[in-house]
């Protein structure tokens, strides 16, 4: 999908909300447990019921592997399901991969051919030839890791380097990366006030916040620095939302919490003047 | 398994060779690709042809993902087969992994508990709380990467931060992390001067060497660097070692080519007077 697709998607819907699909056996309802794909079950009630108030999904491949080859399944048949029944919603794997290049190709086979990912998280550690392999399929994005939302973010990214801290040497650096108009970078909601420095050197580019929510990150914050004339931001929510009640009513909460933060993007946006 | 088991493998087998299972159906005998599944079936004819002569096995994960959940399925028949039959090995999950604690959590889940691996690799880019619950599981151990054998190295990895470079300032924080003794470290082979300033950091902890063979590191100079009096490195070919053939005696080509390096590593330890 190219970004002018979900630019317009975003104006279209008044929300740039992308819902993290972190799903556990062991936090979802009890009565899913009997069907034959209980994950597979939950990621589909939840997008059933929330696809008109977001713009994007992201699935964490750890939540998946957990469960070995049978989680794998449930992963593609999210994919699938998604890309078949709503093929205008960006879809992320967020799966924080990244080595040298011939296996980063292999890894970019994965998440862009045999899933049909729109996008994938890739970790910058190993540098310029472990990203490129991904950026080579045309339509698909890297979303690099800059500026995570964890605590253990100040142990390496935020390092002073000789021209600048590490995380934004990492943005200047994939600038010149092959086919670097495909690149997003994910920048934690818990350290919006970052976001200034961000935005000077990528103006308009979209990054991903994880954060908001369960891990504490607030979103007018986030917008106040981060947000640009497109948007250029895709907040994620994740157990804030999935996990809003285990009881059969599991689906609706989750709108219910969805919508109160897209109405809060509505106003944002038209606050903005968009 | 704890070190010290694999230390005595080492002295008994004379060998710190470890042999990577990058299997890519595009590459192993067109005869084998007839069997239910190709994949496992090479792994198996390697692993059985050459296990006298290695400590170690490493499957990269990008390289089953490639082939959807039925790599995957192919991932977890091969570590069951090694596990069953060659229990004494040491086994590597190759994933370089990494997300915040929760997530970590569930990669630590899926490659400790659900396949049984005695190690995997790890990113450092997201910090301690992205490592840590990989250190929870007893017996267990992390690879963490400090300098990868990519030419992308260069771009983060050797930076200078305040106290050192980067990659040294990852060996030195990792020592404090929860049970530090289960680390070890990535250390490209391309980089074999390197390891002289991580020895004065790690000077016993366990390094696996990546880049002897395809990727063009030298195996004397490794040693010359990187030995200590329990050997302290495992040294991995992947492709220099399994596609030595294409036709049907691709499993004894690939056993001579693992043989040649064993011989070496008898070779070095003895003159190291092991």
């Amino acid at each position: 999908m190219d970004t002018a697709k979900l630019v317009s998607h975003i104006r279209e819907k008044q929300s740039f909300l992308c819902i993290g699909l972190d799903t556990d056996l062991e936090k979802i309802p009890g009565f899913l447990k009997k069907t034959k794909d209980p994950i597979f079950a939950f990621n589909k009630a939840i997008i059933d019921a929330t696809h008109h108030l977001c713009v994007a999904y992201k699935p964490n491949t750890a939540f998946y592997e957990a469960y070995g080859s049978q989680g794998w399944a449930s992963l593609e048949r999210t994919i699938a399901y998604l890309n078949e029944n709503y093929p205008d919603h960006f879809t992320i794997a967020d799966a924080k991969r990244g080595d040298i290049g011939n296996t980063s190709g292999r890894y970019a086979k994965a998440f862009f051919e045999v899933m049909d990912f729109d996008a994938v998280t890739v970790a910058p550690y190993m540098g310029r030839d472990s990203v490129e392999p991904f950026l080579d399929f045309e339509g698909k994005h890297v979303i690099l890791l800059a500026l995570t939302s964890n605590p253990g973010a100040f142990d390496f990214q935020t390092l002073p380097s000789p021209e600048d801290d590490l995380y934004l040497e990492v943005l200047r650096k994939s600038r010149t990366y092959r086919n670097a108009h495909q690149l997003m970078y994910v920048i934690g909601a818990t350290k919006a006030s970052y976001l200034k420095k961000v935005r000077e050197i990528i103006p308009d580019g979209f990054l991903l916040i994880p954060g908001v929510g369960a891990q504490g990150g607030s979103l007018a914050e986030v917008c106040a620095y981060g947000l640009t004339g497109e948007a250029g931001l895709l907040v994620n929510s994740s157990r804030g939302i999935i996990y809003a009640s285990r009881g059969t009513d599991f689906a609706a909460a989750a709108a219910q919490r969805a919508e109160e933060l897209q109405r809060q993007m509505a106003e944002i946006l038209k606050n903005k003047g968009d």
